[in-house]
């Protein structure tokens, strides 16, 4: 099994990214929302190097994202489809296209999300699922967990000591 | 400037992977959003050689996502911030993180987002930023952009093909 320089560190970010943190292998995810299974489909529709889509699918299959199926006995044929840990990585690639459409998208969308009742384009915003409040810098801040290492925390420590206070004064003298 | 196989695609999430497909950049980001800005301290941070980092961060402030800022004269240093672009990226991050805490933390997390009021956890969910509904399959969808091309026409047509019902019925067999 092919891993990456990221592979031990503590840090929820680094373990993600180093099972997809190849662009292609975020692609594939992708199109694999999109409803595509098949090795020819995601070629077509990636424009991808057969070895290339080869290894990405099987790293793909080896960390937990995608099942490889048989879906044609004669000839032999396998399609790849989400697993649970796959389904849960949607609201990254929302979150990547949210981005991309707001700052790389010059000449128009290629892509919105819209509500299905109402036609109107959908900006999605991160709220706590259990309150529902908006996720902001001044109510909610990061806590070292019980596998954070000292790295981790000395990155905890400068980002909550520059933290606005939790409920901000409003200053007169703002510049 | 260095880009990549993506830069060509009419999708936002490859034109956002065409700046940060690269796993350092990402965490380069990450480090930047806890507060660190100098060479030396990304280095220290993610353990990654000086000739990847130039080149990592020379592109990230040539993609506009970091700005380079003299903060000493003798010697001529620079630090790194994040714009206003970079900041924007801030919910591709929680969004890794949430997903990297789920299913690759079988230690404990290392790092938690926690509500500053109550010290809960928070797990961070998508909703429409206009009217609060979390983004489900039966109340969002994809559309095509103005510039969209045949290969996303394609992609969003399949996956609108397999979407649910707006009012779902519910069934009785199901399996």
């Amino acid at each position: 099994m092919r891993r990456t320089a990221f592979e031990n560190m503590a840090c929820p970010i680094a373990q993600a990214l180093d099972r997809v943190g190849d662009g292609w292998s975020m692609l594939i995810l992708r199109d694999a929302f999109y409803g595509l299974s098949r090795f020819d489909d995601f070629q077509a529709s990636l424009g991808i190097a057969p070895n290339i889509l080869s290894r990405r699918l099987a790293t793909l299959v080896e960390q937990g994202m995608l099942e490889r199926r048989r879906y044609s006995s004669r000839p032999v044929r396998h399609e790849y489809v989400l697993t649970e840990c796959g389904r849960d990585f949607r609201p990254v690639l929302l979150a990547l296209m949210a981005w991309g459409n707001r700052h790389f998208s010059p000449d128009g969308h290629a892509i919105e999300l819209v509500d299905r009742h109402t036609g109107q384009l959908v900006e999605p915003m991160f709220v706590d699922r259990r309150t529902g409040e908006p996720i902001t810098r001044e109510r909610h801040q990061m806590r070292a967990g019980p596998a954070a290492d000292e790295r981790m925390r000395a990155r905890i420590a400068l980002r909550n000591s520059r933290l606005p206070s939790p409920d901000p004064i409003p200053s007169e003298s703002t510049p």
